[in-house]
C-alpha cells in the first residue's frame, strides 16, 4: 500500500452512473484528501464531468473502456460479455493486480459479486463471500450480515459469518471483542432452526478470541443495537435491511403529512425545524449506504444502485476505512484462528 | 353460529395474564356489543377482576381450570402437561366443539400453535398452519404471512400461503381479488430462490379467481403497501415483522430526543402536539397486534405476549372480524379451487 489510499471506481455503474459517481468521489475526497481514484468507464462521458470537478481531477485518472454491464444483465451474461473489458471488471482487476486498495461500484449487484469472486477468490477457509451492511442503531452502528450474497446457511457458514462480521466490527468500531448475536425467531422447537442452534453452540464452546458471542437476538434487537454484529443467512438478512428501510420511509411520510395538516402543526414544525433536520439525518438511508463484500482477497464495496452523490460518497468512505484499518488481514487472521480451533474445518 | 360472536379467551396467557386480558376484553366488547366471552383460567384470579368490569361481566362467563401453560414451556412439554386441562387447551376445545367461534391467547406461541393444530387439524389441502400479521402501510393495511408458524417453504407451500392470505384479505379488506406479491430479494440467479420463482410461475399461470398475482416484491414494498398480501416463508417473515417493529421504536426514540433537545423544539412539539398524537397512533404497534393462524378448522388468534389491554383488544377485534366475515369458509373454498385447478395437488 502506498501512502495514499487508492480506490478503483466503476464509474459507469448505478441507475444514473457517472453523474453520481464523479461528484460522489469528490465529496469523499474532501473528507479524505489522501485518496487517489482511478475511474473506469467511457472517457467521452467521464472527461467532461471530471473537468467540472477540478479538485477530483487533480486526484483521479480515467481508464477508458467502452464496455459497461447493464443494471438488469443477469450475472451469467455479465460474466460472458463483461469479464475482461467492462468497467466493473477493470476496477476489480486493479485490486487484484495491486494497483488499487479497494473497488467501489453502484452497478448490478449480482454481476459485481460474481466478478469479484471469480477474480479475487475467497480467503482460505471461507467458501463464499458475504455482503455486510452497516446498520444505524440506538447505540451507534452494528454490522449485519449476510444481507444477500447467498441464500441459506448451515452452522459452519453462520460461524464463518460471525468471524467475518466481527473482523469488520473490530476494524470499523475499534473494538477488541465485538459482541455477536445470531438472528433467530422466538419460537422453540420449530423445525428448521437446527443450523442456528448448532452455530450458537459452536460459537459458545469455541470462545473465539476476536468476538464475544452473546446468544440469539430477534428482529427487534437490530435497531436497539443489542449486539455489535448480527449474523443471519442472506435471504432473511436482505429482507430485514430492506424492510427497515421501507419502515423508515413510511414513518417519514407519516411525519411529513402530520406536520403539514394544520397551521399549529406547521408552526410547530418551523419552530422545531433544527430538530427535524437532525432527525432526518439520523433516518437518512444514505448514511448507511455501502455494502461490503467480506471473505474475498480484496476490498470490494457495493453501493445502492439508486443512491445519490452523498450516498455514493458514503460507500467510498467505507472502503477507505476498511483499507486504512486492514480489514482483509483481520479476516484472514480470524479464519486461520477458526481453523486452528477446529471451528471452520 | 348464534347471533352473537362467541369468543373463547385463554385468560391466563401473556406476560401479565388476566389483568390485561379482562380489561382488553371489555375494550373490545365496547366496540362490538354483540360479543360473548368465555374466560378460561383460575376462577380465584378471574372472578375479582371480572367483578371490577361490570360491562364485561354481563357478557362473559368463567370456566375454571388450575392448569396454565407457562410462557417459557417448550411446546412438547406444554402438550404433555397441558393438552387436556390447561386454559389454552380448553379455549381451543370450545372452538372445536362449536361452543365458540374463535379463540384468542397472548400465551406461549409454540404451545398455542401446537394445541390448535393437534385439536382443530388443518383444512383439507393445507399441510401446516400459517401465522398471518396485519401490517400497517402507506395505503392502509396488508396481510403478511407466514410470520413464524413454520420455517422454510417449497413452491407448493408458498402457493398455499398465497391462497390463505388472499382469503384473509378478502375477508378483512372487503376486496374481491386482492393483489398478492412474493417476497424476494433483488438478485437474479442466486441459488436458493428456485422455490420463490417456481411459486411465481404457478401463481401466474394458474390465474386463481380469488387473487391477482402481482409478481415479486422486496422488503421496501411492504411498508409502501405495494400489494394487499405479502407471501414469504416463516423465518424471513418473522424477521421482517420484528425488524419493522424495532425500526419504528428506534425512530420514535430519535423523535422523542430530538423534540426535547432545545426550548424551540419543545415549543414546536407543544404546538404540533395533536399531529404527534396522530403520528403516535399510526406508529403504535398495538394497532396491528394479533397474528391469525390460517389453515385450521377454526379461527385462532395469537396476541403478543407483552401487549397491554389496548393491544389485546385489537387481537380480539381481528378474531371478531374473521368470524363475522366467514374466513374459514373462504379458505376452504380457495383450497378446493386450488385443488380443482391442480395447483395444490
Amino acid at each position: 500500500m502506498s501512502d495514499k489510499v487508492r480506490i478503483a471506481l466503476d464509474a459507469m455503474g448505478g441507475d444514473i452512473g457517472a453523474p453520481i459517481v464523479i461528484p460522489g468521489a469528490e465529496l469523499s475526497l474532501m473528507r479524505h484528501p489522501d485518496v487517489e481514484f482511478t475511474l473506469f468507464g467511457d472517457a467521452a462521458v467521464l472527461q467532461p464531468l471530471l473537468d467540472k470537478h477540478p479538485r477530483l481531477k487533480a486526484a483521479a485518472r480515467i481508464v477508458h473502456t467502452d464496455v459497461a454491464i447493464k443494471m438488469d444483465d443477469k450475472p451469467s451474461k455479465a460474466l460472458r460479455s463483461g469479464r475482461w473489458k467492462s468497467s466493473m471488471a477493470l476496477a476489480i482487476d486493479a485490486v487484484k493486480q495491486g494497483n488499487a486498495d479497494a473497488a467501489v461500484s453502484a452497478g448490478n449487484t449480482g454481476a459485481w459479486m460474481a466478478l469479484a469472486t471469480i477474480k479475487l477468490k475467497t480467503i482460505a477457509g471461507i467458501d463464499r463471500p458475504a455482503l455486510a451492511a452497516l446498520w444505524p442503531t440506538l447505540r451507534g452502528e452494528s454490522v449485519v450480515l449476510d444481507v444477500g450474497a447467498s441464500i441459506g446457511a448451515d452452522a459452519r457458514r453462520l460461524v464463518d459469518l460471525a468471524m467475518m462480521g466481527s473482523a469488520m466490527a473490530r476494524v470499523l468500531f475499534d473494538l477488541e471483542r465485538p459482541t455477536v448475536g445470531l438472528l433467530n425467531i422466538g419460537v422453540e422447537e420449530v423445525k428448521g432452526l437446527e443450523a442456528v442452534r448448532e452455530a450458537g453452540q459452536i460459537l459458545r464452546e469455541s470462545n473465539l478470541p476476536g468476538l464475544a458471542y452473546a446468544g440469539f437476538v430477534e428482529g427487534t434487537d437490530i435497531g436497539k443495537g443489542t449486539v455489535d454484529v448480527v449474523v443471519t443467512e442472506g435471504f432473511a438478512g436482505n429482507i430485514a435491511v430492506k424492510t427497515a428501510e421501507g419502515t423508515a420511509r413510511q414513518i417519514a411520510s407519516y411525519l411529513r403529512s402530520a406536520m403539514t395538516r394544520t397551521w399549529r402543526a406547521r408552526l410547530g414544525y418551523l419552530l422545531a425545524r433544527q430538530a427535524f433536520v437532525m432527525l432526518g439525518e439520523k433516518m437518512d438511508p444514505r448514511r448507511a449506504n455501502g455494502g461490503t463484500f467480506l471473505g474475498l482477497n480484496g476490498i470490494v464495496i457495493k453501493s445502492h444502485g439508486g443512491t445519490d452523490a452523498e450516498g455514493f460518497a458514503a460507500a467510498i468512505d467505507i472502503g477507505y476505512d476498511m483499507v486504512r484499518h486492514g480489514l482483509r488481514a483481520k479476516i484472514e487472521q480470524a479464519a486461520i484462528a477458526g481453523k486452528v480451533g477446529g471451528v471452520a474445518s
